[in-house]
Order: structure tokens, then sequence, then C-alpha cells
């Protein structure tokens, strides 16, 4: 009765597991996460860094502790005594539309605002996207931090971005928009990790509906962290609060890559 | 009243996020995911290949079509009106005892069988494993599979592991009980994608508690993939049929990297 | 950090529990479930049958079998290995836009329509939201179904609710709409159970953003006969189709309580 | 290729829902969703007080404000800009065996204690346990409370229980546990509302797999209270700090039934 479900994203054999056409098995170990998970969302292998810079988007989106209510939840329904899946999945269940929305509400914004007028000047759309959510009493999306100011994360994925040859016509109206916030309201009100994130997936060719996808991706890692330390360190039916934890891990120290600091290496862009 | 949360993951600046000591905005382009995960769960970076291999695991467990019933469940719920996190986590909370689970299983009997006799033969532990769970009447979590006879999942992963260093004790034992099921049931029995992935986290120093999250992650990426296709493509309220999904999308195709084939490559190992 | 939340529900005491000032101890046994929802929900005690009829419209919504992909959903994930709250979770999280999601928009529409203009004429109200609709080319949601037509839990609820006086001008305005519908469209698309549901508890002085919860309070019933029936009898990891469930219950059989039939009960109103 | 499931639960008709024999459609109004519940979960209407007894516990389970993981978790979700079912999900995954699991370990060790030796001694048997549990160093789920000592609901619905005839072996296994546990103890440690509830299901036919569904349904009540409160007055992104929550709610008052106060009514027993 129930008809099948039609879909073009994968096809099972018992020798294979072929996703857009292509061999899993043969892909695992010669193609990273990020380039299987741009296939997966656009239906092609990466032809330049686009699997890189998804992966460093996943990279900035492990943690931010229990200042994230995806990963205060995922930390409460832990203490619970309940399997490591239930705790992931409800973290993941809080990524709405006010905690890691603003990447697709602003994907979607820059996306179809330039593809209803792909010739108007940019700064002129990004004055009218401005104008337009000032009377509208709303802030726009994936600009400024509550509590990165600027946010270091977006600073980073755009200079990425920029050395992988990765910046197109959405990182300029997310620029020009970061210009007319100013102009309007006279504060630095930059792109945000999600603002940046969202720039940059459109940039891509990724969809809006996929936007949140990354940052659901990486938080993942995080909650599992957050999850199997709770089951293993945390007295059971204890309450867990949010924000102020309290940090017992190693100090802070150099990655031991050796190489030159993000500044050195920016210079050289 | 409640006590902050005691956490060695991670720690908060308005400049800079700290997992495990190591500035995250420094890693994201330098580390790859996997060493990102790598370093939450065992709390150092990767002195090999190791987060290599948590990618190349990721990327065996993306996709197994409908046939699994975490993208069926994902895919039944983002039919339904939802937004993309919650079809998500549904799908996540399927990942259960008798999906994707056996990993879990597997990689708690092979540590705690070689923590609890360190010294013994391997031969002699994997043959009173496999007659232990024979008195009992219960299967070892990890060999065989019903759809793939022998798994080229399971094949690959520990090729790749072989050739990155990344296989000790707990590979031999599985080997072991390979070969011990083989001489007590008069059956192949070869390990699946869960017992290798297993028995090579564990090698690596994973503890079993995280065994079964490589799953989780990889999966989502394959639950996101399918949300995004059935809110955009199917018909809202309708039926979604488990196993018998109709394939349309590009036909099998060559991985463009011109490399050799896995074969080739194995034989020069 | 985070300020205590302002919560006007309930408050602890070692003796008692308090519910909008209530003690719940007490209450248990003199009050129904239905009363007790209908006090945390609009802050009193029912003064009539309004808990009786949040009762009926909890009944009503119990069951519909795999038809329903809530109670498919909730299958699903009982048969991979986990606890029972998380299949009645993953089932409740499928209650989305379109499954159950008709109860809250018609609710909203119902409430808005009438705050904005309360003493506008019912039959023109209604023909404005047609006329607004099918120029939109979006169906009125609560009316019309596509297995149930007319759908009988509809006419039973309302019919109650005539008996016990509690009909008013929600369901008057989504009585003009049936008409408006037919007059319009030529077909009967008399109001479903969601419709009948959301004109109702609007009438009853329930909020819309509350319209959906008892369709999922009275849901979860279901979805934990159906995921227990699952736990204990399902083969481990087979597939869930939906729909074409074999029932292997008793047959028919008339309910023990010796009254008249509904239809001769309601000769009499 | 997936065989149609096989229920004993329900079956459908374009002109009526049956369920387990009983047409829903004439049920709703006429039978309680208690006596509904007890049908779906023990095949069977009440022949007494039992769906009384059900919806008692539900409505003792309701609430217990943010001193509830679920709670909690469903009110810190629904902050986050999801919709209704979301928050309310995600609360039920936190019912664990840690927060609200007691009920089904207690029922479970009840009915197979019972079952395995019904003819033993029931002091025996209780002793038994005790030492049990003690050489295990574990406790016996189901007795003493941490907050409520002794717990008010427990009391209650034993009362209610005793006033109703569905009083028998189970809760008399329960007590003669109470006694052990002050002879080995020298503590009281009463029943708490989960053991309460456990003995009460037991002792009317409900199967221990449905133990922690009466809660799970009662406290989606209030799950669905808090969330909306969350939703319609939090700020967006705010911290939901478990506990200390401030009630802002009416005062205490007197139920408006009239009736004797519950010590008065227990005095006639």
């Amino acid at each position: 009765m129930a008809n099948p479900v039609k879909t073009a994203i994968s096809r099972l054999y018992p020798d294979r597991i072929l996703v857009r056409g292509y061999n899993l098995v043969e892909m695992a170990g010669r193609y990273s996460f990020g380039d299987t998970f741009y296939l997966l969302i656009t239906g092609e292998l990466p032809t330049g860094h686009e699997g890189d810079l998804l992966e460093a988007m996943m990279v900035m989106s492990v943690e931010h502790s229990l200042n994230a209510p995806s990963t205060h939840t995922a930390r409460a329904v832990a203490n619970c005594g309940v399997p490591l899946q239930s705790a992931v999945a409800a973290g993941i269940s809080a990524i709405g539309e006010h905690h890691g929305g603003a990447g697709e509400a602003c994907a979607r914004l820059l996306q179809e605002t330039l593809q209803e007028s792909p010739d108007e000047d940019v700064k002129r759309m990004a004055a009218g996207l401005v104008a337009q959510f000032q009377a509208a009493g709303r802030r726009l999306p994936g600009f400024g931090h509550r509590f990165h100011d600027p946010d270091p994360r977006a600073r980073r994925l755009l200079s990425l971005a920029q050395e992988w040859g990765i910046v197109g016509a959405h990182v300029a109206l997310a620029r020009a928009i970061e210009e007319a916030l100013q102009a309007s309201t006279g504060r630095s009100l930059p792109m945000n990790v999600d603002g940046a994130q969202a720039a940059l997936l459109s940039d891509m060719g990724v969809d809006w509906h996929y936007a949140k996808s990354v940052f659901i991706l990486g938080r993942s890692a995080g909650l599992v962290a957050h999850a199997v330390e709770e089951m293993t360190t945390g007295k059971p039916f204890r309450f867990i609060a949010p924000v102020q934890a309290e940090y017992i891990g190693p100090a802070e120290r150099p990655l031991p890559s050796g190489t030159a600091t993000i500044e050195a290496e920016e210079k050289n862009l």
C-alpha cells in the first residue's frame, strides 16, 4: 500500500554501497568525512577544498560547554540513566530556531536575495535588507554575538575559505550587510559563526535547507563527549546547571603541529 | 543549589574555545574532524592515523538507505512537517541495542576480556568466549551479517588500519574469535562493520562507552540527506515503507581520484 | 548566572505539591486526569464538563494503528532495542505540522479570527476565510479526511459537547466554514477530529498554543501499547512497514456498559 | 518485503476504530482516559476502579517543577525555538533508569519474586530481597525519597486503592519489604510514589513492562504546561537553571469540591 520511497541518495548491494553512484567502501580512507558529506548534500564530490571547509566548520562547532542548550540538554538527559543515543538525540532536538538556527535563516536570506535579483548592486541589496529588518523590528540572523565579540570562529573560517578560494557572491553580500549594519546602527555587528557558515555554505553551492546540518554534525561530537563524561563521572539524578561549569581538564597548551601561528599564516595570504 | 558540573572537556573565553587545552579556533583547518573527535574522546590529539581511521569509519557508516531503521525513522518523521533537527534526533534515537549496538557490546567484550587476563593466550580466550556465548544461546556481537556476507566495510577498515599501523591486541582477539567460530559452527562468521570498528577503536585506546558514537556521527550525515530529500520532495503525510526504496540517483561511476583500485593498493601492502 | 525560571505552574513542599495553588495529593482520586490537565493549561479547575470533554478527546486520539506516523515511528524505534521512553519520545516527535498539527492551525485560525472582529457576522467571516485560503491555494486545516469521511470522531465529540453545554462561538464559526466550503467547492468537507477538537478547545477557553497537546497526551497511550507489544513480541531488528498491519486481537464486541446505543442517546438530546 | 506487523491492539474502519475489539468512538464520553489506558495495556476494560486508580497515579505524576530532569529538559528545549512536540519528546526521553525508572524496576522485582515462589511466606521473601540487595550494595528501587520523607503521594495512592478494593499480594510484599528495611537498617524507608505505583499496578494485573508508562503519560501533561509557558513567556535562548524556580502563580487555596478533608475521609475507611 505504501509506495516505495524514491531516493537519489544511495543503493545497496551485498558487496558494496553506492552513494550518489560512488562506492562507499572505496571512498573510506581516500575521501574525508567532509568530502563525503559534501557528496551527500550536493550530489557531487568536491573539486577543491569544499570538504576541508565543511570539516573546519564542524571542528568549530563541536564545543561550547554548558553555555549551549544542546550540550546542557544532552548532559541533563545523560544523567537520568539512558543509553548514549538518547542523550545525543535530546541535545540535537534543542538545535532550534534560537540555537544554531541563525545559520539556516541567514543562508536562506542570502540565497533568496541573490536569486531574486542577481544583477543588483550588492551594497544596495544589503542596505535594503537592513532597512527591511529594522522596519520589522527584527535582528538580522548571523550578525553579532552575545559572548564572542567579534566571533573568532567566523574570522578564522572566512580566512580559511579565502586561502582555499571558496569566497563568492554570498560572502560579498554578507560583508556588505556588515557595513550597512555599521552605518545604520553605529555599532560593529560582524558575522558570527552562524553567519559566516551560512555565507560560505552558500558560496559552496549548498542549499539552505542543509545549512543547520553542519552545526548538528559538529556539535554531536561534543554531545557524545559530554554524555559519556556525565554517564561515567556524574552522580545519578543530580541537577545539571547550565553555564557555570567548573573546568578540571588540561591547562591551555600549544598545538603540537609546530606550524606558524594563525597570525603569521594569515599575513602571508 | 545545583552544584556546577565538573568537566574536563572544554573552557570558553570571548576570544577562544579550549578543547582539552587546545584552541579550537586554531585547530579548525589544520586538524580534521576525525582528529578533533579523537581529542574529545581520548583527551589527546592523534600521534598517527587515528583521526583518519575514525573518519574512514564515519564514511563507512553514512548510508544504508531505508534498510536501516535509523534512516527509515528519520524519513518517516521528516515527512510529518517538523524541523530538520527533529528528524535527525528521531533517527539517532533508533540506534539502540539491536541497531548499531553490536559495536558497543563487542568493544566492551574485547576490552574487558583483555583487561581481565592480559597474559592469557589469545586462542584460548577466543575459544572460551565462543563456548560461553554458545552455552548461553547468544550470538557473539560483531560477527556475521544478514545482508553483507562477508561485510566489505569490515575488510576495508581492517586493511586501512593495517596500512596505518593501527592493529593490536584487540584485533588479534577478534581474529581469533573468527577462527573459533569457524571451528565451532563450521560456518564463516567474519567480523562485520560493527565488530571491526569495535576492535579497531579498542586498539586506538578508545573506551567502549564511546564505541557507538562513531556510527552515530557517521549515520547522522546520511540522516540529514534523507530528511532534506523527504522534506523537499516527499508528499506530506505519506507512508514511508522500509527496505524497498526505489533508487533514482546517478548510475554507478568510478571515483575521480584516478588512484589504483583498492585491490591493487592492497597487493602492495 | 542563570536567573531562576519564573513559573506560575507549581510549587513543591516536602508534604505536598501545589499545582496552580491546589494540592495535587488531595486532587488525586477526586479530580480526573482531564480536570487536572484543564487546570494545568487554563489555570483553573473546570466548572462544568470541560475535564470530561478533554478526556473524551484523549480517548478518541489513542489509536490509529500503523496508519499513523507517530505509531509507526514509535514501533520502528521500539524494535531497535531501546527503553520504552525512547520509543514514545520518537513517536511524539512525529506529531508535526502534517500529523496532528491541523488542530493547532485550526484553533489559531478560529481564535484569531474571532478576536480580530468579534462582532462580525459568522457567515461572512467563514466565507472570507474560505475565499482567502482558496486564493492562496491552501486547504483549510481541520476539515475533510482522507480515510474517515465523515469523521465519526468529530461527530461524536461535537455531540458530547452539546450534551454538556460546551458549544460556543468557535464551533459556530467552524460550522459556518463547513457550509461555506460546501457552497464553494460543491463537496462536503465536514470537520475532522482535529477541527472539532480545535473548535471545542477554543470554546473551553484553551489557548491555541496548547491545541496539539490533547492529541499528544492521548496518542502517547497508544504509543506505549505499541512499543511494549513490539518489545515483547517483535523479532529484534525486523522492518516495520506502515499501514498494512495484520490485526490478531479480539473480534468486534459490544461495550459492557449496557447503556443505550449512541444513536439512541443522541435522539434524546 | 517487510512483513506486516501483527498487532492485537486496534483495527481501523472508515466509520469506527476498534481498540481490543471495542469501538473507540462509542467509548469516548462513557469511559475515562484511565479506563481506556487500562484496556490498551491489559486487553480488557476495568471491572472495578482500576481506571480511576490509573488516573489518580497520572494526576500524582503531572508535576514536580524544575526539580524533575524531565521538566527541566523540556523547558530547556522549548526555549530554543522548536515546536511543542519536540520539547515534550525531549522531556520524556529523560525518564530513564534514574528518573521515574524505579517504578519499572520495582514492579519487575515484585512480579518476578511472586511468580517464582508464589507460596512462600511474604516476610521471608522480603527479608531475602533486602539481604540480597544489601549484599550487592544496591538500593531497593521504590523505597525512600530524597525530598519527600515520607512521600505523601504514595500514602494517598495506597489509601485510595484500599478504599477501592485494589490491594493484593504485591502491596503485601512491598509492605513486608518496608518492615524488613526498617529492621535491617534501623531507618524508615517507606514506599515512595514509584514503589506504591509499582505495587498497585502489579496488583491490577499490569505487566511490569508498562510500569513506567503511567509516569510518562502523567508527566507529559506537566511538560506541555511548562513548554508552552516557556515558549510564550521566556526570553529566547536564555539559560534554564534547574531546581530553584521562582513561583509566581496563585497562593495555596482549598479545593472547591467542598468534600471532607482527606484525613476525615481516611478515618472512615
